[in-house]
């Protein structure tokens, strides 16, 4: 296999975009990436989304990005894992050059989700679920993973409280970066009077719905021409999957894919948990956040809420988490998230974080999920 | 670059299966081909389909498909582009053998269209198209494709009855083959009394709205074990797109993504046009076989139509097309298609094809369009 490297990120800022298309804002991201890794030129171009067929009446992603880019000619498809998409983009990628078939592709990620009604956006996010033994019962996605929380808080003697530090961190993060929806701080005395979602996920405990586009640029590590310096190594990219419905799970409380994906990837990396400086999770709603750090191997099954309270999520902590906002603050575009998050990673890698910088960060994980832990994308950077 | 072959074949009968769910045909074309390939373990599973979203309520195929076949925790992810889609998932299936990090993978291509009205399948299949510039002005895909047929007629001085030898041709074929959805013979005699679609597209020139799977293995080509001598070698796989919007084009009239992408295939297997014994390709409207056929290089310019007059296009001829039936008659169940191709572009070479089988069958080619030509996927095979 050849050697992959992230030669250049570009995103757009999380927003409700109503005056930018969904060709508009990926293409935003793509050029803002070509020009971060000083290329005009690209093999292919693979794209993450989820939903702009059921939100915007439009598939065929691949070709009409490509041409909106002025590149209508090459390779162009596109990837779907639900939540995952953008992680599966970045995947693709990663596979298309390790081939040995490309030299240089572009990943992109995007999702326009606020252009409809939000009954829409949950009709349409519900199709991460099982669509026959979930879904059409009535249960929405924010739903399923409210019956997850509230095991979860039964089964280790927690309350709605102890996950609050992870919103917390998140929105903290979030100040300092541009890109980020939200730049407000919260605090644990708001979430006394907080707004309920879908009981025990309060809006404190969910990711927003909004729009976005980030984009990569990876090459073959053998042709890095003057990208050497700021170039992120791909060290692994690994995919597992769990199933689909939480009923059909024999310990809906561990998330295996997570597991089993993390585990490949380090494997690959040859890195144990212990080595990874940046975690970028999935937190859509932040029960997955001690769930993901349990299954990866952070913190000892039940145990994830603690690593918020003792602050080992800050960004210097043990595992610094959300380190840009995260899902929760930067926001969740839903199919353009996995490559914010391998963006972030490799912004962090490459020392450019700012105020927000992880000291000596030399290895990151993004962990992109599909579904409530069904899909796991996993990919882990570093930097030489 | 490792070498790539298939392994085994699978696949359902196109119908209308009202008695079974998107997964269960997935499932069913799977198992097929995992038996064929004497497999019962794969690394990842890959998923083509366009419209589950739009038509059945479901995304995040891949994972629910690994799910339903009883392999929950195996690498699964779904590609699309369009009618192109099924193409699309070999491609990712090739790439991710080709880069060694895989030994065995699936590709499975599906699509349920049947149980929803034929006016929810439209709009669906016009998201194929340019949303914003082409279906928001209320055009559909075949009025899309009636608007090409007229041009090509008017540019060439041809009338309907010149494209009725496709129909025909893959009508006669179809006979044949029990996964077709059609089994009866049609006759020039009948054209005078069909129904129109969308002037000058009839029934005689549209593929059908349907039910299907068909699914591959593919394997490293060191690693065949007892399937080597039924095993066909993937000798290239090339993707190439065209600008969406029909009015984009400089020259409407030839298929640009067919061009670059059969080009590109034919240098990776180094073989020219002649060199091809089968040809599996996109006939989804009449008007895009002659058409498919001029860029690929097998006529010239706007004599495409006189390959079929001239019987060139039979099992005996000088390219043989549509051979177990096309997208006409074998049928067209969208995400599917472009693995039902390769499918039947294998058996030919494999030998296997019965009363349809071209004489002496080395080399095959699969060629997997998304839209009106915009994006191509061009597979050609080999048996060594």
């Amino acid at each position: 296999m050849q050697n992959v490297s992230i030669v250049g990120v570009g995103q757009t800022p999380v927003r409700e975009h109503w005056d930018k298309s969904l060709r508009e804002l990926a293409v935003e991201a793509l050029l803002a990436a070509l020009r971060d890794a000083h290329k005009d030129q690209l093999d292919a171009i693979y794209v993450g989304n989820m939903l702009s067929g059921e939100l915007t009446g439009q598939e065929h992603l691949g070709a009409l990005i490509a041409d909106q880019l002025g590149m209508s000619g090459v390779e162009a498809l596109k990837l779907e894992a639900a939540c995952g998409a953008g992680g599966a983009a970045v995947r693709m990628g990663y596979l298309a050059v390790a081939s040995g078939q490309f030299d240089t592709v572009a990943v992109v990620g995007v999702e326009k989700m606020t252009d409809v009604s939000n009954a829409v956006v949950t009709a349409g996010l519900a199709m991460a679920a099982d669509g026959e033994y979930e879904a059409a019962n009535g249960i929405s996605f924010v739903a399923l993973n409210a019956l997850l929380m509230r095991r979860y808080m039964y089964e280790y003697d927690l309350v709605e409280e102890d996950f609050a530090p992870f919103a917390i961190n998140a929105h903290a993060n979030a100040l300092n970066n541009p890109y980020a929806m939200f730049h407000r701080s919260v605090t644990r005395e708001q979430l006394k009077h907080v707004k309920m979602v879908s009981d025990p996920i309060s809006l404190f405990d969910s990711s927003p719905i909004c729009d976005g586009a980030a984009a990569l640029v990876l090459s073959r590590k053998e042709n890095l021409n003057g990208n050497g310096p700021r170039a992120v190594h791909i060290a692994a990219s690994a995919v597992a999957t769990d199933a689909v419905a939480l009923h059909d799970r024999m310990d809906p409380l561990w998330l295996k894919a997570v597991e089993l994906s993390s585990q490949k990837a380090y494997a690959q990396a040859r890195v144990q948990p212990a080595d990874i400086d940046v975690f970028e999770l999935h937190d859509a709603f932040s029960i997955v956040t001690p769930m993901s750090l349990e299954a990866a191997g952070f913190a000892a099954r039940g145990t994830g809420v603690y690593m918020g309270r003792d602050g080992e999520i800050a960004l210097n902590g043990r595992v610094p988490i959300s380190t840009m906002g995260g899902l929760k603050a930067r926001g969740h575009p839903i199919g353009a998230t996995g490559v914010y998050q391998v963006v972030e990673a490799a912004t962090q890698l490459r020392g450019e974080a700012g105020p927000n910088q992880v000291p000596n960060a030399h290895v990151a994980m993004a962990q992109s999920l599909g579904g409530v832990g069904t899909t796991a994308i996993t990919h882990i950077l570093k930097k030489d």
